[in-house]
């Protein structure tokens, strides 16, 4: 798969899954101010990576793409919620986010408090709508369960409570690469099982696929490491250079950007070849995407 | 069922709750300052009367109590996540709690929202262990819906959002039950309801048991108004009267005490009306909860 090809396929799955998030907050029922708050960050644009990966490990095993649609929603909510929560003046005080400003800087810290609440606590009813899609209930508790694991206090808020630790002092890399497996790759990772556990994966499968998803995942977060060095606003939606002037430390200033581009190459191999082992229909969509993942420039 | 009965049943129950909470919590993989500050709130004690309504109820139909005890410690972190979040600067801006400095006195703002944020993602693993405990999926998935639902933006959070906007305003009676509605009794009601799924209850039963816990979640927070005013700090673990120093709208206010005391009367004369109706097989534990939600002075 070429990389137009790429981008076209990414681009018509993030439109369906925004507009399914359109659907989602177009809604009664709930306080106006709160719906907007809501409403503003998940709708804010992005790559919607996060879905695109559950639907594409789908389509890698030749399924259809329904039951994966409601998952895919679930996570990118979990992803805003985290996002808005990271922003607030107390954790990094972020003003702008994908060119925006922040959902504090428009609805102000409390609303913006409960918006990620919210967001975060709605992730776990849609979820369930893959039931009314067509997954067996088992499926989807499984899939329940392992949503809360990866994005709770074992996941993504462990890595977040490491990140904000190991602000102002200098990490090892083993440090760096616990932060960066949890606050950015479980998600990635639980997107990959997801859609493997709806497709019925065996477990040597999901095994392999795990392995796929954890080695894209850590280099998504080297290339953004690098993005924050290298980067250009327009494209990133925030400040380059961040991160050095935060005192983060990162792959970059760890290892250097040579050996940190080479490493990427290296994870992306891994990747591969956890694919071939996984013998599925079609890999080349998951094959195109760890690519993607290291040549992106946003 | 006398009182002295019931204090010693809500203890037991307790109790229980208590130590598998505190299990929850004794475990790795967690950042050691995150865990703690989880750990801090979870176990600052409480009556755990929503997970002893889950147990009442599943008991009620003369069902084992064995699947509730997950689903009860699940809604006693969401109950928890909320408070620490209702009390950070930007919200209530609360030093006390229970009698204990509030979450981020202790831990800081930014980790008094992760902990918070780890708590309502953790509600949703344990959720998922009364499958283990022997409920069958379907069921439990239909909790995880519920449960997601009635502590969100239609429910819970949106509550706390109301409650926010409202204050330093003076409030129709309908607005204060709206935010009373759901930032109180929904939690109450997702109990009752996830302990009626659990026994197999009917669609009818399910009804009825619904507008028994409507009733007595909205005295519950009638009675919090009450105690606001009348009420010893020891003993209600906060200032006595903070609604009236913050200008916030209460059923005192707005009524009287008189009528507010009546009220009281009638929600439980209709909670176990509700009851009555529900045929159970020993409903006296949940008649006993509704007199002691109105009697109790902590």
């Amino acid at each position: 798969m070429s990389s137009v090809q790429l981008k076209d396929y990414i681009q018509e799955k993030a439109d369906l899954i925004a507009e399914r998030l359109a659907r989602y907050m177009d809604t009664d029922g709930i306080p106006e101010t709160l719906r907007q708050a809501m409403r503003y960050s998940l709708l804010a644009g992005g790559k919607r990576l996060r879905p695109v990966l559950v639907l594409a490990t789908l389509e890698a095993f030749g399924n259809p793409i329904a039951t994966g649609v409601p998952v895919g929603c679930a996570v990118e909510m979990i992803h805003t919620y985290s996002l808005i929560h990271d922003d607030l003046p107390a954790m990094d005080n972020d003003d702008f986010r994908r060119g925006k400003p922040t959902n504090h800087k428009v609805y102000g810290e409390a609303m913006a408090i409960l918006a990620g609440d919210a967001l975060l606590t709605q992730a776990f009813e849609t979820v369930c709508e893959a039931e009314a899609a067509g997954a067996p209930a088992v499926s989807v508790l499984k899939i329940v369960r392992e949503l809360a694991s990866y994005a709770g206090a074992r996941g993504m808020v462990g890595g977040q409570c490491a990140d904000m630790e190991g602000e102002n002092t200098q990490l090892t890399l083993a440090q760096l690469k616990y932060i960066h497996q949890h606050k950015t790759a479980d998600l990635l990772v639980f997107c990959v099982r997801a859609g493997a556990i709806l497709a019925n994966a065996d477990e040597r499968q999901l095994a392999l696929l795990t392995r796929y998803a954890n080695n894209i995942g850590l280099a998504f977060q080297i290339q953004d490491d690098i993005l924050d060095v290298t980067g250009d606003f327009a494209k990133i939606g925030k400040p380059v250079g961040s991160d050095e002037q935060r005192h983060k430390s990162t792959y970059p200033s760890l290892i250097g950007m040579e050996e940190s581009r080479e490493l990427l190459h290296q994870l992306v191999a891994e990747a591969n070849q956890a694919l071939t082992e996984a013998e599925l229909v079609n890999d080349s969509i998951l094959r195109a995407l760890a690519a993607f993942i290291i040549e992106r420039d946003y």
